[in-house]
C-alpha cells in the first residue's frame, strides 16, 4: 500500500503547485483504501507480479477518487470523510477538470499495467458506473423496488469492487474458474459495503458521514432499510410523502426515527452479512494463506465497521 | 462516415429517452467530422480493416464530443456550431454526466477495436488534453509567448488530430516510418486547424462562431494574431490592458479593429498554410491514391475554409 500511495502521489508531479496541492489534499484526506487493498491481496494470493499489481491498485483508487470528485460536485456535497469536498474549495471548472485529470491518470496507469483484459474491464466499469449515475438522474423520485435498488448499488459500488479483485486475477496465471471466484468475492463484498453505507445514512454520526441524516431518502432514493420498512408498513403516509419530495414539518426526522426503531436496520445488516458470507464462500478453494485470511477478515470488517 | 454515424448513434440505444434525445442532439448538431474523416482516409490508404477503422473513428469523434461538453460547461459557452450548448438546456449534473457518459462510450469503442497500442494512444491523448486544460486554468492571464501558444494548441487540438491519423496507422500492417509520417500529418493539420480557429475568433461571423469576438483575448488568452500584433506593436497600451483583464471603454473593440487592420491576420494564416504544406510533405511517400489526394485537399481546405 505504501508503494500504491507513492504511485498515486507521483501523478501530481510536474504540475502546477495549486493542482499538486489539490491532488495531494484529495489523496491525503484518505478513505479506507478498500479497493486497492482488495487488488493487492487478491493478486498476492494468486502470485501476480508485484509491480503490475501496485500499478493496477493505484489506477483503481485514482479512478474511484475521480468518480467521487464528480459525484460530490453533482450532489453539492460539502464534506467527504469529514473533510471539505474539493467543490467547496475550488471553482466549478477546476473541480470538473480535477475529476477528468484523475480519470486520465487512472486510465494511463491501467494501460501501463500492460494487460489488455484489465483495460477492457476498466472501460466496462466506467461505462457501468456512469450509466448508473445517468439512470439515477433521469429516474423519477420515490421508485421503490429491490430489483431497482440492487441494480443501482451494483453500478454505483459493487462494479468497482468486483473490478478491483478481477483485475488482479486477470494478470495472474490462473483458470477462468479462479477469476470468476475472486470476481464474485469482489461483487458480494461491494454489495455488502454499500448496504452498510446505506444503513449508516440512517444511523451514522452525521459529523463523520458529512451528509444530513437520510440524505438519500431526502432525494427520493429508497435504500434497503427504507425498503424493509415499507414492506412492513405499506400504509405509512409519512415515508410515502418524503419519497415524493414532501420533506417539511419534521417529516424526515419522524421517518428516520421510525425506521431506526423498526427491525429494518437489522434486516438490512443481516442481508449485508449474507453477502459477506457468500463472498467468503466464493473464494473457499483459493490457497489458504495469510492474504486469504485477510480477505475473509475484510469481508467481516465491512459489515461490522458500524460497531 | 455513414457507418461511423450509425456506430455513434447506437451508443444512445437502450437509455432513458431524455438521455437519448440529448445525445442525438449533440451528435446531430454536427460539426465537420474532420477527425473521424482523417481516421478513415488514413486507414483506407494503408489498407486497414474497415470495421476496425469505423469503430476507431466513432471513438475519436465521441471522445472529441465529450471534451466539448465539459469545455462548454467550463467556459459557460452558450452556442456551439450555431446551436445552443447542452449546458444551456440541461442541469449542471446532467451536463457533467453527459460528458462522462460520452467519454465512457468512446473508451469502450477504442477497446473494442482490439488494438492495445490504439488504447494506449487514447489514454495518452486524454492525459495531454486534460493537462493542457488544467495548465490553462492555472496559468496567469496575459502570458504571451509563441512557445506557450504552440504548446497550448498542441494539447487542445493537434494532439487529437494526430491521434486520429496515428490510431488508423497503428492497426495497419505498416512500418514505423509510415506511422510517424501520418502522425506528423495529423499533428501539422491540427496546428493549422487551431490557428485558423484563432483567426476566426477575430474575423469570424459571430452568429456562426457562437462566441463574442476575441473571446480568447477577453479571457487573457493570447493567440497567434495577437502575438504577431504584439511583436509589431510592443508599446500598444490597449492590448496590454485587455490582456490583463481591463476590458472596459470599448477597449476590446479597438484592439480587435487594430489587429484586423494590421498584417497580423495574414501572417497567422501564412503560418497555418506552412503547417498544411508540411503536413502534405510528410505523407508524400504514401500510395498516391484517391484517399491520399483527399488528405491533401483536406489540409488545404482547413486553411482556406475562411474564404
Amino acid at each position: 500500500m505504501r508503494l500504491v500511495e507513492q504511485r498515486m502521489n507521483a501523478q501530481a508531479d510536474q504540475h502546477h503547485p495549486d493542482l499538486q496541492a489539490a491532488l495531494l489534499y484529495l489523496l491525503k484526506s484518505g478513505g479506507k483504501r478498500v479497493r486497492p487493498t482488495l487488488t493487492l491481496l487478491t493478486g498476492k494470493i494468486l502470485k501476480g507480479n508485484g509491480d503490475q499489481l501496485v500499478t493496477l491498485a493505484a489506477a483503481i483508487e485514482l479512478f474511484h477518487t475521480a468518480t467521487l470528485v464528480h459525484d460530490d460536485l453533482i450532489d453539492g456535497a460539502l464534506l467527504r470523510r469529514g473533510n471539505p469536498t474539493l467543490n467547496t474549495r475550488w471553482s466549478l471548472s477546476a473541480t470538473i477538470l480535477a475529476g477528468d485529470f484523475l480519470f486520465a491518470k487512472a486510465l494511463k496507469l491501467a494501460v501501463e499495467a500492460g494487460s489488455q483484459e484489465a483495460v477492457r474491464l476498466f472501460s466496462e466499469t466506467l461505462d457501468t458506473i456512469v450509466n448508473g449515475e445517468v439512470t439515477q438522474l433521469f429516474s423519477s423520485r420515490g421508485v421503490a423496488s429491490r430489483e431497482d435498488y440492487f441494480r443501482r448499488i451494483h453500478a454505483k459500488t459493487a462494479s468497482l469492487f468486483q473490478t478491483s479483485t478481477e483485475v488482479a486475477a486477470l494478470i495472474c496465471p490462473v483458470s477462468k474458474a479462479t477469476i470468476d471466484a475472486v470476481s464474485q468475492y469482489g461483487h458480494e463484498v461491494g454489495i455488502a459495503f454499500q448496504i452498510v453505507d446505506d444503513v449508516l445514512d440512517f444511523t451514522g454520526d452525521q459529523a463523520i458521514v458529512g451528509k444530513p441524516v437520510a440524505s438519500d431518502l431526502r432525494q427520493g432514493l429508497v435504500t434497503l432499510p427504507a425498503l424493509y420498512y415499507l414492506e412492513a408498513n405499506p400504509g405509512d403516509e409519512d415515508i410515502r410523502k418524503v419519497m415524493s419530495g414532501l420533506n417539511g414539518d419534521g417529516r424526515v426526522e419522524r421517518v428516520v426515527s421510525a425506521i431506526c426503531q423498526s427491525d429494518a436496520i437489522h434486516k438490512a445488516l443481516d442481508e449485508a452479512r449474507v453477502c459477506a458470507e457468500r463472498a467468503i464462500a466464493a473464494i473457499a478453494s483459493l490457497p489458504d494463506d495469510e492474504e486469504h485470511q485477510a480477505l475473509v477478515e475484510l469481508a467481516y470488517y465491512i459489515v461490522d465497521r458500524l460497531f
